[in-house]
């Protein structure tokens, strides 16, 4: 397997394209795309956990019942939650797409991220979908589903499969609003393996388990976070529809790519100035590394030392005792590092003395990790998350004006 | 029942002193305290959830086996949690503050409260002990229990128990690391009622699930937190032993001082500038209403919002949606309240047009009410936290420095 460029075009058979289409005032932001595939695609979607969920959702699990889909509309700037006519809007977003490519409504996804409550101006996202030129130009839709990333998130790979060489490609959003329970953000991959819906769904509820559920950003779940995955097969693969060495590779690879999106969005966290490396080595099993994990990457109080280059792990220990996981605090270790260095601060749950000059240095890059060894296993996981800044604050201070 | 002064002191036989010691090298801050009753008191306390659980808290289970105490010596600056020899320090401690006193050391009991994993100074600590002048200035010990707190946590009640003039008055500390959980903050409370430490036990249990385990700053639950209750019975009631009118007396008054000290914590959130009540009505049951109240105060996003003075609902519903609890959320109505008036934004799931500029005048003062109404039950709950500002992440990214 090896990254190659073009994002969700990266794959055979699918275009995109992205406009203005005046949801926002500024003329210069996209804020609606669409992604299609030549020929009729298995398809499958993971949504977001929380009880209320934002229209379009709703519509996408209707279409895929058959594990067919063709093409996707997504907006930003309203994401057509709570709002009046809300599930009526979300039906015509994916008709005036069907219309515009001569598909059935069914085949039509709908995604949408934004403020929650307000009407969507379906009249606008109507225009805008037949003003759509439809390209080669994954970065402009990347760019187009963004709010307030400020990083694009895109990632291609080519790998074999069946004796076929294979592409697959994704593009995410997602910066405030992050934490684990499904998807957590927006993304969409593509694919021209040959793989059944039944398989697609399968890789992707194992992957997301172990990659967009292991970020978070603030704590929040949106309402309307979903992954769709589509695959037209024009691979030209024998289809995969079973396990075996074939699904394990397609796996792979939606796992890598999932990761390096899931991992852009940690870094992109609103306000974050660090990507946080949670490592949980020496567990039993794991859930309980996993959950100690989450609960040091979601300390808030953590997470502003880490902003201020404090290396108090006292927080990390704290987070992990009040996580839902049983562990023996007299066996753990912790060390922070990076590409500075690594540095142990706590032995058998005892706080050492050490270099605190030194331990500035290895919190000073934009990348740091805390490493955890429970000391009475062998499970590991790695979880993602940023520090909490001036400006998470900032930007959500006043987020809808 | 009716509000009196003089906090821990206002009880009969109770006094209390502090001194700076030298834990911080402000030599203005206090940062040992000691309260002593005359006479032995049924006593009983209630300690974090948290799984790393600081030495003070483990040594204090073991001096209530018998439900009896007479002093309490606290200091703040070092939490005494995960450092080289932190049961020997905790045990000295209480014989420092026993010998001082003439008490058996199993009569006194220890809190710290600051930086886990430094040593306790414990030779500055025995020193300041023995320097402490004992008498009834209650506000001053209330001071040096605080850590980043800024403002004074204190509040005393009189009341009628058997026929008998009673008072009981609390002090409290706790600002940051303040999720629910138990005690979320070390929180001292005295009285001259006589009941049996049994009964005290009960009627703390009782209350902490409605007072400091209904409040939240960070979602951080401490090492540390307790909350301690001293009777001494001099108020010459007839003991409290069991159920009934008097028990029903004191737990009422036990609430009301716990509930004070718990909205002072709230308000009193580490760079808070707003005191978030959120009241949920018509919930089917009270675990429903509180599961859904504390996940709204608890969101991120919410408290960044209201610091920015955005009426942003969408994150209300959302928070909720996300909550363990189940509900319908077409059935919710959600409104903004404060001393400035009431707004109605959302009815029935979905958004209404609301006028702005009131919305912004509502949000406007430094205590704002959030009402969530499920119209599906006669259940309601009240919680507290507080906005996240850019204070919270000044003070936390530099907390040991």
């Amino acid at each position: 397997m090896k990254e190659i460029l073009n994002g969700i075009t990266a794959a055979k058979g699918f275009t995109t394209g992205a406009v203005h289409c005046g949801i926002r005032n500024n003329p210069q932001k996209k804020e609606l795309a669409l992604i299609v595939s030549e020929t009729p695609c298995s398809a499958a979607a993971v949504y977001t956990s929380n009880q209320v969920k934002a229209a379009p959702l709703l519509l996408n699990k209707k279409h895929l019942v058959d594990g067919k889909a063709q093409a996707i509309i997504i907006n930003s700037g309203n994401a057509n939650a709570c709002a009046i006519n809300d599930d009526l809007n979300a039906l015509r977003m994916a008709e005036g797409a069907a219309k515009r490519l001569g598909l059935k409504t069914e085949d039509v996804l709908a995604a949408s991220t934004g403020v929650i409550g307000v009407e969507l101006p379906i009249d606008k996202i109507l225009a805008g979908t037949d003003a759509i030129v439809l390209g080669t130009d994954s970065t402009d839709s990347a760019k187009a589903i963004m709010t307030t990333d400020t990083i694009v998130k895109e990632c291609a790979v080519e790998f074999e499969l069946g004796g076929k060489t294979v592409h697959m490609g994704g593009i995410a959003k997602g910066s405030g609003m992050i934490h684990p329970n499904m998807g957590t953000m927006l993304c969409f991959v593509t694919t021209d393996a040959a793989i059944s819906s039944e398989m697609i769904d399968k890789a992707l509820k194992a992957k997301v388990k172990k990659t967009f559920n292991r970020i978070s950003v603030d704590g929040d779940t949106s309402t309307n976070d979903m992954c769709i995955v589509m695959a037209n097969g024009l691979a030209g693969n024998a289809e995969v529809d079973a396990q075996g060495a074939d699904y394990d590779a397609f796996v792979n690879a939606l796992g890598y790519v999932m990761q390096k999106l899931a991992v852009l969005i940690a870094k992109d966290g609103e306000g974050a100035s660090r990507l946080i490396t949670v490592k949980v080595d020496g567990a039993g099993t794991e859930d309980q590394a996993e959950t100690i994990g989450m609960s040091v990457a979601c300390s808030s109080l953590l997470k502003a030392a880490v902003f201020g280059r404090d290396a108090n792990w006292g927080r990390v220990l704290c987070a992990m005792g009040y996580s839902d996981a049983k562990f023996d605090p007299s066996l753990v270790d912790i060390s922070f590092a990076s590409r500075n260095g690594e540095i142990l601060v706590c032995h058998n749950g005892k706080g050492l003395s050490f270099d605190e000059d030194k331990a500035l240095s290895i919190l000073e890059p934009d990348e740091i990790e805390i490493l955890i060894n429970l000391n009475e296993g062998k499970e590991s996981v790695t979880c993602w998350g940023c520090d909490l800044t001036y400006d998470y604050v900032k930007i959500n201070g006043d987020y809808r004006t």
